[in-house]
């Protein structure tokens, strides 16, 4: 393995960590690792009591908990103000970021129109078209396609296999994973009486800075105009996202969820998975879509919702109640019917 | 910025597209934008009155709007029969095609035995395998895997990073967009009582003439015969289409619809985004799917249909109204029973 | 075409198949082709009356059969036990693997630190980062990216455009479609009360043994510690697993499902397409989840599973029948509600 092999004294985690140390201060931690691990070098962290009892009865090495807790003798513990935080810092301390050498590969395909940052780092077999930017200390991966005018902001990363086709501004220190495709067309046909004429995309796509694409993810280009993600917004994997859609500032988006065409979301909106938005809705800053949620229309009080169509989530979980009562409530009604049919004959 | 900058007059427009001018003819248009763009130097469309407001109210600098809307005197206007198609014409105009060099890319991998017409493209990084055919003004960008026994017909264009595994067929003028898998396996095991045995997969793709492939759309080749998409269909991004599929010609189906092994689809579909269909049913021609459709036995009569199982439209939209009211149902038949209850006591 | 052309007599497959023959010894069989085939060189299986019967009325040259089914005169046939195992056998016969050299490909760009044993093919644009291992009779295709530390066991293939990210670990006789994405990032962010914190991510993927993941799927690594798909599980396209779940032995799991974050799910599992299971569920064995289920809680007893969320079949087909009798309830109750007036006032 050619990772270099690291550790740290529990000790020097609980001053990094401004934390309380409870047991010995020499026992050395290797990495972060789940409250369920068997890893005597790893640490975990619990913040639930459930977590805290995973992670008393595995041989996990040591635990981060919340100073709100009480006191574990059991195993060595740093106690803190945020243990989840704790942690994500522990695991920004072992990360390693893709590798890639500086400069551009030689076997890279750079066109000689397009300007590339000579801080910028192209992997082997990395097309970049005419008119294309890499910003500096921008990191394109082996086999990412930079298409015609595509613009990478300062600290941008482009992972393996991620295609931009044309068009794609993409703002500072943004991620685009792995099979990620920007800019492809817009689907958009006119039946003309015998078949689908089609409607020509040549508009753009624009990520704003901090934006994350997740692994096989569509962001199509705008029929003309532009399709744009705002920045900070966080999007998972194989979402799809239409032609001219506008997704708000530091939002968060699960896996396979569907922007139709056309689609405005607000600011900070939670979308959980399968979740699709009809062409031309706009959603309202604020929303949390659940699972599998189907708008249908727009939605212009924040809030959660559910259901298909999308209705506030109190009013879905209402009805899947009344649902699972529906068999019964026919019974019911047949009893019904009976009895008055007695009533009225009597 | 490489692309040629250009611009028409407002005058010149209205020749070519045959319309009706109100407005300065000097007026210089540089690109077709939508109606709530604030181009000065951009050309709108619109159909409806909502985006005739949209249009009067932006900065957009003109509209092309019907013949059979009254005039406008706020904005330069083209009054023509069909905006959208105008519109169209438009797009066509400005339209870039995607970036390649004529010609085989000296690091393109051509095998010996590929046919590849002098007059087709072939990117930097594609791979063209053994027993594989490019028709004349075939288009095969960057990183395209071309296997073994692929055929393009005339002037198809395969995007970057898209994937003809091996067997696949396609016509002429198809268009396959980047990280689209055609002739990965079917999903074929059989439980042998202690695991899995796979059903080799050795079947054919079909697509024909004027297909279009989405983005990260997978189209598995046949466990023995053909998995086949007929002449004009258009299938957006992440589709699943399975093994031994049939889609009939003329069609439309939005992202992430799945298509189960052996289905058959009859001509001129329309098929709305995360709609599925069970393993071997049948749909005839002229069919409309709603959104998340689930269609698990044959539809043999052409309408519209929605919900899971399928129904007709009418029928589970009536079914959507009535379970919205069945919490307050529960309450009324509750309230019954107890009126019940006085009445045979009294 | 190169691939090379062959057929059999009708008696030697007989005699390989250990069947009983009706029919002309001498017929020469060219392929295995579904039954619906007109090929006179095509031979079927029909384990159904239906597909016996679309197999005599096809030109199809001839049919496997059950020995149990009656004679056949008019087509011939081979009688044996297993119709389909004697189908897949044929099937194994003509399959042709994915064309690649022996050995590197010149055009391959391998770390110097990665492990390369010399009975592996890599194929040409192909990257092997640092640290990586690939095993004896490893086959990766052409374009895919092989990222630091990962590790391919015997005769795992790769194929083209299939992305391995980074600490990626995978048994033997694995198979790794195009387009899929092994190692990506999991999706955990925290809200810090003005935007999304990225929580790192630094665990591994492993796949045991005898694993296949189907075309564009996704398996993210885990925020630490590891995400596992055990031995023998066989997943479909466009598939989302996230970090952190454990998916059992010896399952299978259709195209567009969803395994949120933390998910655990037993061994022998059956998932049909577009079913999606929450956050940290975990799952029993021997559990057939049918198509677009949603799995909301633990479920701790093996059998069926339908609906959202996820209730036993059988309730599930009773709500399904019930919610389809709904417009009907409501009139009824309107029924009798006037009908209780009336008795009132009377």
């Amino acid at each position: 393995m050619a990772q270099p092999e690291q550790s740290w004294t529990l000790g020097q985690l609980a001053e990094w960590l401004n934390a309380e140390l409870t047991g010995d201060a020499e026992l050395r931690i290797a990495r972060p690792v789940p409250a369920d691990s068997n890893d005597p070098q790893g640490i975990a962290f619990a913040e639930s009591e459930a977590f805290l009892q995973k992670g008393l009865e595995s041989q996990v090495g040591a635990l981060i908990i919340s100073r709100t807790m009480p006191a574990v003798t059991q195993k060595p513990t740093l106690r803190v103000d945020s243990p989840r935080m704790a942690f994500a810092w522990l695991l920004h301390k072992v990360r390693r970021p893709l590798a890639i050498e500086p400069g551009v590969h030689p076997l890279a395909v750079i066109h000689p129109e397009a300007e590339i940052d000579e801080t910028a780092s192209v992997g082997p077999f990395a097309v970049v078209e005419r008119g294309a930017a890499l910003g500096p200390q921008t990191r394109v991966h082996a086999h990412a396609y930079i298409g015609e005018n595509c613009v990478l902001g300062e600290k941008t990363e482009i992972y393996p296999h991620a295609v931009l086709v044309q068009d794609v501004t993409i703002g500072a220190r943004c991620t685009v994973f792995s099979g990620a495709v920007l800019g492809s067309d817009g689907f958009g046909f006119v039946w003309n009486g015998s078949h689908r004429v089609k409607i020509p995309q040549v508009g753009r796509v624009v990520l704003e800075d901090d934006v994350e694409i997740g692994a096989g993810t569509c962001v199509d280009r705008a029929t003309s105009g532009e399709t744009r993600i705002r920045q900070g917004t966080k999007i998972d994997n194989m979402v799809q996202v239409g032609h001219n859609v506008t997704i708000g500032a530091h939002g968060v988006v699960a896996a396979h969820v569907a922007f139709a065409g056309s689609v405005t979301i607000g600011d900070r909106i939670t979308i959980a998975g399968q979740t699709a938005i009809k062409d031309g809705v706009t959603v309202c800053d604020d929303v949390i879509l659940g699972g599998r949620t189907g708008v249908m229309a727009d939605i212009d009080v924040p809030g959660d919702y559910l259901g298909m169509p999308a209705v506030r989530l109190r009013e879905e979980l209402r009805q899947l109640a009344a649902l699972q009562r529906l068999p019964d409530l026919l019974k019911r009604v047949k009893q019904l019917e009976t009895e008055l049919e007695k009533l009225k004959s009597s």
